[in-house]
């Protein structure tokens, strides 16, 4: 919502806490798809704003913390990813940093709303950037069902890059969904799932984390990293491997990477795989 | 501010966020001091909100991070940390921290405002847990003509719990002041001061850095942490180093204060020494 002051506001009310921007100028877009609300916002200091529902999806100016960090742990803790999946991701930033990998031979993206991907054109062109890659495959639809209708083994690594767990992505957040996911991974696949704020949803993770293992997956662990325009500031990746996760990448590949990447490096991936005592507590699995 | 649905507002107009608490009742508490306004809430998540000049202070649900990792990563660092002092910290959460060392024999706490201190004793009692040991002596006096006043060599180290650079706590980020800190440390100190986000505040965090360089400090370095209350839910420390900072801590002083933490251990330590990219960038001196 936006007030009088010209702030866009999203009060979590569940949650107890808000986060606002400040606007510049007159909203930018509106519409509703068939799928949800989409607007896009000129801010006086994040760039631009793409909100979904009433939630912040995207800015300008810190998408790269989350972008970057939902994809490159995963990619480099696998020992070769070539066919990735990405569930939802429809403004294409994962997608952009997935391509940064040369292992990877293929990146399907399905997205139920062709309308994020078209704004996101539009609003975002730099996250649009590798769209054009050959090995990029975009696709609208539903996919829950296009991972239900893959084939056993099809993929490396699956990203789900999601909204919250209500409304259209509810069914990302569920055991049938991670079976169907364990069984279109390869051998050593790995499942990534954003999985919000460890200080604000560690009930959720805690749930996440049960039901992947629950579901067959080896090993989870959580990656965490900040993401200023998301509540509480704080954010998650949650990773589960079908077989055991490695927890050293090789340092070519990373180095490699990081002449790329604004906050990714060796550093900074070791941090997001650091667990802090009270998550530590809550996902203790012995 | 307070708006028409009971939500405490921080509206930071110069960076353009703002950041709300919902809250649960009537304010309990609010006056004037000889410095600054101070507000206490209770909030619906967050359990107790303390405010000063409109600004959020601290939680009971959140202060966790910002005390842990301003205190232990600094005091894990420097070889025999006995006698530390601290400017501002009113609230005492991070004098709190600091005796949790045992090395640590004497902690002088000089907060300007004896009030916040008063305050906290009623509404965080569990910050002010360590004000009776022996080894703390809480002084409400100014920060900066105390150090101005020390001997030569007098701390091992000095951590600089203040509020944001405006108000009261302007003079905590200049030359100057380093310049006395610098005289006050033993050859071994650390400074340690509050820094900001590394988002929002990337210039601060630059001259903080090149100031404490020019005052004669060996080294610097940025530690930074989750801290959803504060302006971007990302926060920092900047250490400063009399002489060469170490990175590696020893491990069982590290485990020891592990057991009494619920962020800080010895992956978060180094998680929070973790130097994104677009900050190595900025903060590069050659």
């Amino acid at each position: 919502m936006v007030n009088e002051n010209e702030w866009f506001l999203e009060p979590m009310e569940s949650k107890g806490t808000l986060f606002g921007l400040k606007l510049a100028g007159q909203r930018l877009h509106q519409e509703q798809s068939e799928f949800q609300q989409i607007e896009i916002y000129a801010t006086e200091t994040f760039g631009k704003l793409m909100v979904i529902d009433g939630c912040v999806m995207l800015t300008d100016r810190d998408n790269f913390l989350y972008h970057e960090m939902l994809t490159h742990p995963a990619l480099c803790l696998h020992p070769d990813p070539r066919r990735v999946l990405i569930i939802g991701g429809g403004d294409c930033g994962t997608l952009r940093e997935v391509l940064r990998h040369p292992q990877v031979e293929s990146a399907v993206q399905v997205d139920i709303d062709e309308r994020v991907t078209r704004l996101a054109e539009i609003h975002f062109p730099q996250l649009c950037d590798s769209n054009d890659d050959p090995r990029a495959q975009l696709l609208f639809d539903d996919g829950i069902a296009y991972v239900r209708n893959a084939p056993d083994a099809a993929f490396d690594l699956i990203i789900v890059d999601s909204t919250d767990p209500v409304g259209p992505a509810e069914g990302l957040f569920n055991r049938a969904f991670y079976a169907q996911c364990h069984r279109a991974l390869a051998a050593d696949g790995i499942l990534v799932q954003q999985s919000e704020s460890p200080l604000l949803h560690l009930d959720l993770i805690q749930d996440v984390h049960a039901s992947m293992r629950g579901e067959g997956f080896a090993e989870t662990c959580l990656v965490n990293f900040p993401q200023p325009v998301y509540p509480s500031g704080w954010w998650s990746a949650t990773l589960a491997g079908k077989s055991r996760l490695r927890r050293e990448a090789d340092p070519a590949r990373v180095a490699a990477l990081s002449a790329q990447t604004r906050y990714f490096n060796a550093q900074t991936m070791q941090a997001g795989l650091a667990v802090p005592n009270f998550v530590a507590e809550a996902l203790k699995t012995d």
